[in-house]
């Protein structure tokens, strides 16, 4: 049986990656590809024991290192208790949200450096980095505004304060299309969904 | 205030690490040293938790590299929050295995590699390394030995089986030691209890 491939897919809030994702999906599933869908923890029991730890709201003492070593060790789970089985099957594995935003988030935006989240990565994934990340750009200040058309409210002194947050987040994006250029692939998400649905897909297709 | 020192311990199973610590610490404190005994996840109550995921007996899927992430975040979060803050203070913190035991089991002995935990060590130690280790050394033979006539009872199968993993452990102490001969020092513990005491104790004093 031939291996399967695993796509990730990344972006900054609002890019609309999600919603893609899910017609993508029923895309490739139509076309006759075994298709999995799947997003850390993704059920997997370890994996979602660690991210309670990750999101226990008592533990507010806890250090954004110590949360990078956590966020890679329910990576690692979750990458060798399902996403490996399912390539050995011969699926096609999307993931959504994967290694880069871990560099993008916290190793650029909350600064704890590209080079020392991708280390710790590098531990977790191991031999097992994505054939494909689809990588959907969206504009800091259309996406926030995106969320919030959704979300039927206006948009609050949060949300700008947050503005420069996601301008770091999509510069980090930024700093990763250079450095893998042969894995990740730049999608102008600002444009009408069939075009980004559309793109999407043929990239993947043409990977099949 | 002068910053505290970082002094950890080292060695394999029946070293006597323990009850060496127990009486350097009070030979310590005999002479005014303020000083604080800590062993991870030391009461902390993040690294506690992640302790739990990891010995978790339901968790047999625990991939080795997941198991080594949760060392390493516990590990981060038991300096930040209970080593860093006794440093500041002042106090000589000894604490009973650390970056060392990682590498020797987890990178040496259970085959991980040596670079790899190390790197994600790196991460978690950030800039606080250990000012002194002082490295038990025994043969496991011996050890083992220590360990059954303690525990009173005779050498079993299991034993014997643990005998290369044990003897894998104490190579990779041999590594480290000569990796890193500024910050750790050997102490040959099949000496009796009062010369690997009085050596410890004087390396210590050595250093205030």
């Amino acid at each position: 049986m031939t291996r399967g491939l695993f796509i990730t897919t990344e972006g900054p809030e609002g890019a609309g990656k999600t919603t893609i994702l899910q017609m993508l999906i029923e895309k490739l599933q139509a076309d006759g590809v075994k298709v999995l869908y799947t997003r850390e923890p993704g059920g997997i029991e370890i994996a979602e024991q660690i991210r309670n730890v990750i999101l226990d709201k008592n533990n507010i003492a806890m250090d954004p290192r110590t949360e990078a070593l956590l966020y890679a060790a329910a990576r690692r789970q979750h990458l060798v208790e399902k996403v490996e089985p399912a390539l050995k099957e011969g699926y096609i594995v999307l993931c959504d949200r994967f290694i880069d935003s871990s560099l993008a988030y916290q190793g650029h935006a909350r600064k704890l450096g590209i080079d020392e989240v991708y280390s710790i990565n590098r531990f977790a994934i191991d031999d097992m980095m994505p054939n494909l990340t689809l990588y959907f750009d969206i504009e800091p200040e259309v996406g926030l505004e995106r969320i919030n058309k959704s979300s039927e409210r206006e948009v609050n002194r949060l949300d700008l304060e947050n503005l420069q947050f996601h301008q770091d987040v999509r510069e980090g994006y930024q700093i990763l299309l250079k450095r893998f250029p042969e894995r990740m692939y730049k999608i102008d998400a600002g444009q009408t969904i069939d075009v980004v649905l559309e793109t999407a897909y043929q990239k993947v297709k043409g990977l099949l």
